[in-house]
């Protein structure tokens, strides 16, 4: 038995230190990359791997939905285990994947695609052993809380904690997937599709970007309620089915959240028994997301190969779920459900009554179109 | 295949609702009590679960060491895998019953011993899998969390603090186990046991009870330092063995644990790779910890029977683990190692430098013998 890793980038590179260290034979390393340290175990060909029958767990960390995709569906195919570290991948081709899987008598594991270094999906899985998860929701990207970290503690401006961020490596050249949202809502997908066993894709999870917040919308906040801002996915049951969100978030400054500093994550299930439990940890980086994938595949070497297991479509009931909203624009659009308002200036500032997540997701787009820097918020209300 | 749970208390009538709810064959429950709802597979007689064939997991909720470590002896000889929520037991009799479990080929788990709901030892095992763990900590216990969580956000006297835990039935009668530090001990000798992978008994954990801590010293660490104040147990690799103490702690109050609230619990491994993890939810409880021990039974009737597996001893370097020291003190003693001091009164408030664990417990011990309402806390410095 022994494992190949495709991709020796940051994440595959240290699932292959941890595996070796710790006395686990890696057979291949697929990269079109030269790595002369690797030696002979180095390949471009994937056929390297799939016809090497010594070779059981291919662990996937390249990235993307192409060659990913190809090379991990041929793995499953060929009878292989396979581990994933790419949240892209399985929430585009999830229920493929996971039928190829189920054919070819399988696994396919993705703990480190959600939480990074924490064990998160594991143990939401693990959760779903005799209890039922009413609700997940959580801090799942490390980029973006270090930025609201830095505006709230440092008093920075959002271009000035983005430029901080891209420097410290967290945050991309082109950052729009952090701050717009878009890997939060993969994350928050993939979580909701365990949590309640239905397969919830990235276009259900209504989401807004966090792009537009400015140091004085943090102070009005705090001056206003006393709150403070975590940016956060949410998947919930609803009475007719599930409703997935991503928001900037109001929470009081002693929620468990809004102490989450620099780039660290925290995510939690709401079990009809067990109650609230958190999870933290470092939700990227080298190490601890090569750990998580390391861990994936050791428990399959030990012949722990059940499956992450959602097969039909989640109902989507974005309208079901329920939450008041904070809002910041220029627009004039007037609002039949805001609560209480104030303008300073062109600018007015509305605290909302609850309205459905689905129409205020509506409405945004509306007062966007008037004012494209507007800036929107939920309330938790846990 | 079924199961039979010993003891039908707070944790064991949890646990029976659970794994009948989710499906599972309880066929025997023993408690000498009477139960009338449970019919006929309520027993008072251990033989008929030793003897019944069917039945291949036995949990033990009945706590205490005497009839727990009997008939989990005799179900381990009689080839039963036993999962026990009891720390009291597990900490009395780890080797033994290791040995026993391992002479047999069954398992022998115990995640709800420390954690409550949390699945906090599961995850220790399982973080060993590639990584190493450098130090455990945390909030073990939720008593002593409600009591200085009620101290600091009401300035509740710790005395009124007991009563109100008590009345809530957080606390028992005698409160001794929990605020003089036992049940923290313990915990923290069975996390020691599976991070380092070697036994640490209740023994060798150094102990500084809560009991004397109050709402002065909570104002005057606040006032000079800013700090705030929770019950924490660790344990830690040191240069030749293994530290384990358990001791109120000064802590910044945007720490993560100067924000768990009431009655929960935070402990957090740090993993050479992973960093730090922390894990948060119910402590005790009947569902939270009934569903801990539901689902140890249900991996184990799933196949998954490895072993939490010290079996060597620890050993014990507490002289090696060093921190500073607030100490509050009507006593006399000249203290070579304090760094500042301050004489209100008769009562002197001591900051310490840097010293070891084991010097400050010796010195202690002279300290309360001069002025036995003396309070000690370490500083954490994470």
């Amino acid at each position: 038995m022994s494992i190949a890793i495709l991709g020796y980038g940051v994440v595959g590179s240290g699932a292959y230190e941890i595996l070796t260290k710790a006395g686990y034979k890696v057979s291949r390393v697929l990269d079109v990359r030269s790595y002369p340290e690797l030696g002979n175990i180095l390949t471009d060909d994937i056929e390297d791997i799939l016809n090497d029958k010594e070779i059981t767990v291919v662990a996937e960390a390249i990235g993307g939905n192409t060659f990913s995709y190809d090379f991990v569906s041929r793995a499953l195919k060929a009878g292989k285990h396979v581990v994933s570290s790419n949240k892209h991948l399985i929430c585009s081709y999830y229920k493929e994947l996971h039928a190829l899987a189920k054919e070819n008598g399988v696994t396919l594991r993705f703990t480190a695609s959600a939480g990074g270094g924490i064990p998160w999906l594991y143990n939401l899985k693990r959760g779903l052993l005799c209890d039922r998860i009413e609700k997940v929701m959580g801090i799942m990207n490390g980029t973006t809380n270090y930025i609201l970290d830095a505006m709230i503690t440092d008093s920075r401006d959002f271009a000035d904690a983005l430029k901080e961020a891209q420097k410290l490596g967290y945050a991309e050249a082109n950052p729009s997937a952090d701050i717009d949202g878009l890997d939060v809502a993969r994350k928050t997908a993939i979580s909701s599709s365990i949590a309640f066993d239905a397969v919830v894709s990235e276009e259900n999870v209504l989401t807004f970007s966090l792009r537009n917040i400015r140091k004085s919308d943090i102070e009005y906040i705090a001056k206003t309620c006393g709150k403070t801002v975590r940016y956060l996915g949410y998947g919930m049951r609803t009475e007719n089915g599930v409703a997935a969100f991503v928001e900037p978030t109001l929470l009081p400054s002693e929620a468990l959240e809004a102490n989450v500093r620099t780039n660290n994550n925290m995510i939690s299930l709401f079990g009809e028994y067990v109650g609230r439990l958190s999870f933290y940890g470092q939700g990227a980086g080298k190490y601890p997301t090569g750990n998580a994938l390391a861990q994936d595949i050791i428990n399959i070497l030990q012949g722990d190969t059940a499956l992450f297991c959602a097969e039909s479509d989640a109902v989507i009931c974005n309208g079901e779920a329920k939450r008041a909203y904070f809002i910041r624009t220029n627009a004039a659009l007037p609002l039949d459900f805001a609560e209480s308002s104030e303008t300073v200036g062109e600018t007015r500032y509305i605290f909302t009554e609850k309205i459905s997540v689905a129409q205020m997701h509506e409405t945004a787009k509306k007062i966007l179109a008037e004012d494209s820097e507007s800036f929107f918020a939920g309330m938790d209300t846990e």
